[in-house]
């Protein structure tokens, strides 16, 4: 994997969801399940929500991707994320994994731990969500308790690199650190993408919407080049949001604006570099 | 009815929904339940959200009219969607249904029988839905699987207007099917409006956003001129919004702006054609 | 306590906000919890909202303050709410209490009389609900049932004023009445602050949004100059804001923008009257 066939096939995930309109169902918190539906329709997809059991299943086999984030957690939970799980990997479909709040409440927990044998296809968190999984997965890099606090800069990144890599390496899929500098791992190449905006942290729900947008690539390319084209369409989208903005409010108007306008040659365009893990 | 009363009666909903502030309650999704509910306000309406049945039974008795909105369904519905259609009945009150995501999950298609029973007095929904509705409430017109993909053109509106029409002499309402150009029949006879903006469609709520707008000059005016009243004052705010923008996020903010903006006699005077059903 | 007192220990509370990036926690309302948390965040704190009741009881002990408004409540409230009123006391937290739709269901009623004993930190309503909530918990300047309709008018909030008073003396923490001019009070001395607009009722969640604020400034100062200045924050805020809109959703960007430009001193700064309560 070379940065020219990332390129690649970037412009080519880009491409294909904004010509077929991919459908990428979510199970998500309600704070900020209407940004992520926007952003998923900016992308070029097209977003679906739902509560119960049975239409979790429905949206696994009918949708290209699904997205599940762990934010305000529903009683309905203890049956709809079991069954949409095991609907997922009947129907070999992939999906994305937002283990948002963990170590907060048991079922919480309780879940996150039973994904472990479902390895979700791409897993998305800050530097602090990430360790905290590998440690509940009991995987290396991973610690009982995140000892980090915040994701404002590149050196906590990091720190999850080790976490990242061996939740990689289990799922067989990608992972996605988020933070100043972005941080994309199959488990044997990392890729660090710059750009975005610190705005991005001084409003709700830009993880999720980019866990959201994460889905919608994934119904149309591989994990690792879904989740680096996410992390690359964000960060165009922010850096340019950013340029016309000097507050939060108007950013995220902006940024979905921005997210909406670039091209496929503009999300891959965005600067990366590809590493070895080691 | 011809246009000329049409147009007096639209700017008089419009005038009187300005001048009381009627309440319209809602039982609607959470994905979207944020813009309905400033779209409520916009038109000069008040909202009100609720999930318990003694709250549906209370907004039932007390608003103008109700908007019940199908998406994100809740465990809870099983006891409050019966007890608060059944409210609205014994209360004589008016209420939009919007069947969104008919045909996925059990207990979707389950309520929405059971609603044929209780006769919405305005139906709102795409062409593929509206379809779907009359297939499922065995109505001319429709099909137990609609073949219907997006809304996006005159034609595929075209397609749901037997089941509309069928819908509305069954209910004795009205019903919207929401496209680039929307229909709007009474059952006898059929209405179709233009405007609007392809942005609509690009952001998630717009067709909502309708119904509760529906629900809101239902508490005001006839069904079907509540129906049309709403329908005109999107394609007038949509068009306006349109051409201030150039991207989805900053078209929902003029939207909602030119929507709080629209006089009675601007929404009235958009362009609309009146033909008989057959 | 006098005025300059008053002002610099609300330059102190936002400026400790700004530099700690305090977590208020919330069970709110599904409609505005978006708003909710980008107020908070805007304000320098920082948001997290759940629905189950082991993650209630987690919020009320790791947050600085918690949140609580009584729109669209869920059935699981039933364990939710008095478990976390239940942890906040244990843990001696304070918190906020928004009895938003006060009147509508048995649940919202049983919940809000067994608060009476928890003694909310601050008390945030509207004219009509801290009348209705007084009246509630049997209190001087209560009613069984609220005679005020809307709250446009420095009349309404004044009729509401015994009411404050009652339920700042009986719970020894602050009373927030919002409207025109809005009033706080300790239930000793009663603050009278102006500006604002008049968009931030044709929005839905100003006063949910301002609950969100007084918790996050809860976090860091006493109840009364944390409700006082999250009235003053709101005030001028909604007033610059005003200036560059003429309409509500743009006035929603403008607002959040401002508020989160909003110095220290430009808080303290607004325009407030101090009285005894006689």
């Amino acid at each position: 994997m070379n940065k020219e066939t990332i390129i690649k096939d970037m412009t080519e995930a880009v491409k294909k969801v904004k010509d077929t309109n991919p459908m990428a169902g979510s199970i998500t918190n309600s704070v900020t399940i209407n940004l992520v539906a926007n952003t998923q329709i900016a992308t070029g997809g097209s977003a679906a929500m739902v509560y119960l059991p049975d239409e979790g299943e429905f949206l696994a086999k009918a949708g290209g991707a699904t997205y599940i984030n762990m934010g305000t957690l529903l009683p309905i939970y203890e049956e709809t994320l079991p069954r949409t799980v095991e609907a997922l990997k009947d129907a070999q479909k992939p999906w994305v994994l937002d283990p948002v709040a963990i170590g907060i409440g048991q079922f919480r927990t309780d879940m996150l731990k039973l994904f472990k044998d479902y390895k979700p296809t791409i897993i998305k968190g800050n530097a602090s969500e990430v360790i905290a999984l590998a440690g509940l997965w009991e995987l290396e890099g991973g610690t009982g308790e995140s000892q980090v606090r915040g994701v404002d800069s590149t050196n906590q990144v990091d720190e999850a690199k080790a976490a990242a890599v061996s939740l990689a390496q289990w799922t067989g899929g990608a992972v996605i650190v988020s933070g100043a500098t972005d941080l994309v791992t199959d488990g044997s190449v990392v890729a660090e993408s710059t750009g975005g905006s610190h705005f991005l942290g001084k409003i709700t729900g830009g993880g999720c919407a980019l866990g959201g947008a994460a889905a919608v690539y994934l119904t149309s390319s591989s994990p690792f080049i879904a989740a680096l084209t996410a992390v690359s369409a964000f960060n165009v989208s922010g850096q340019r949001a950013e340029e016309k903005v000097d507050a939060p409010a108007s950013f995220q108007t902006e940024f979905l604006n921005e997210l909406y306008k670039a091209s496929p040659e503009d999300i891959a365009a965005n600067p990366f570099e590809v590493k070895g893990v080691n």
